[in-house]
């Protein structure tokens, strides 16, 4: 029997999720980095606040989607590239990216996409062109990855509300954690 | 050819919809309300605030219910009620409420719902007994009612996360509002 492609995994683990409507995670979201920006002075300091807390949220979504997509495990950087723009996308935003513009050690690529669903219905503020909107997004796949002993680096290159063409990710692999062994219950 | 039921609107609504994650909202909902309580040194100042955002978003939200609802108007309050439950929590919470505890006057209902997507994976910080976590809801229903010229109150009373059995809004209209006539454009 064949695999099934990532694009059939990515639709098999969305349809397995509980979901919500876009718009509303769209407006929550807005609120909450309209909030930041009342509680920062610095576009950068909420820039930074954004990719924290996405941090927290991706080492609680790494547990789901390991559940939900019934991936063991990834055999390369590159398979694990795959899988995000796939899989992951597919099943918490419900769009897919894609892989492209390997760096020549194969440790660094980024992810595209042109759907985001964060960013509907979306304005950056006048004031704030330095606002990368979505960085949640780098926050999320550097937690996930960490759970999954990969330290990497995760930044905002390209987004649309910038006026960009595309939005676009730059991951690199900076450092693979060793196995942490199980801790002894007592 | 009958009406089709409310349930079945609302689950073709959910359908139109774009949708993502459940978990994905509850955990940048979690975020906000954490960033909340940091913001606010009073609980009750953060159930406002909730409140508050909700109302933006209710706003915001009712085009798109009544685009993909395709419901045209209610021909009474009890008809708002029942869309509400069957036909707004669906479309955009993935869940359905039930109506119930009419009040004598028929001006006040109230909402129940076991399933708050908001709410999945949370626990109310020990710290905070008076918060109503899922507060944003009321505000909500309180800012679309609003757009449609119902003017209404709205509570929640009873929070699975405060132990209760189940979730219940309890929502009383307090003025219907004239239609504004149309501006003109000089």
């Amino acid at each position: 029997m064949s695999r099934p492609s990532l694009q059939t995994v990515g639709e098999a683990a969305f349809a397995r999720c509980d979901r919500v409507s876009a718009e509303l995670l769209a407006l929550t979201y807005g609120t909450f980095v309209r909030q930041l920006l009342l509680d920062y002075e610095k576009v950068a300091d909420v820039n930074a606040q954004l990719d924290a807390v996405g941090c927290n949220i991706g080492v609680r979504l790494v547990e789901d989607f390991l559940a939900k997509s019934k991936i063991a495990a990834c055999n390369s950087f590159a398979h694990t590239a795959d899988v995000i723009a796939k899989v992951a996308f597919k099943m918490f935003l419900g769009v897919t990216a894609n892989v492209t513009s390997w760096s020549a050690d194969r440790n660094t690529f980024s992810l595209l996409f042109d759907d985001n669903p964060l960013a509907e219905f979306t304005e950056l503020p006048e004031q704030c062109p330095d606002l990368w909107y979505s960085n949640v997004l780098c926050g999320v796949i550097r937690g996930a990855l960490e759970m999954l002993n990969m330290k990497v680096g995760c930044t905002f290159v390209r987004c649309k509300l910038r006026g960009h063409d595309t939005n676009e990710i730059r991951v690199s692999l900076h450092e693979l954690l060793a196995e942490q062994p199980p801790q002894a219950d007592d």
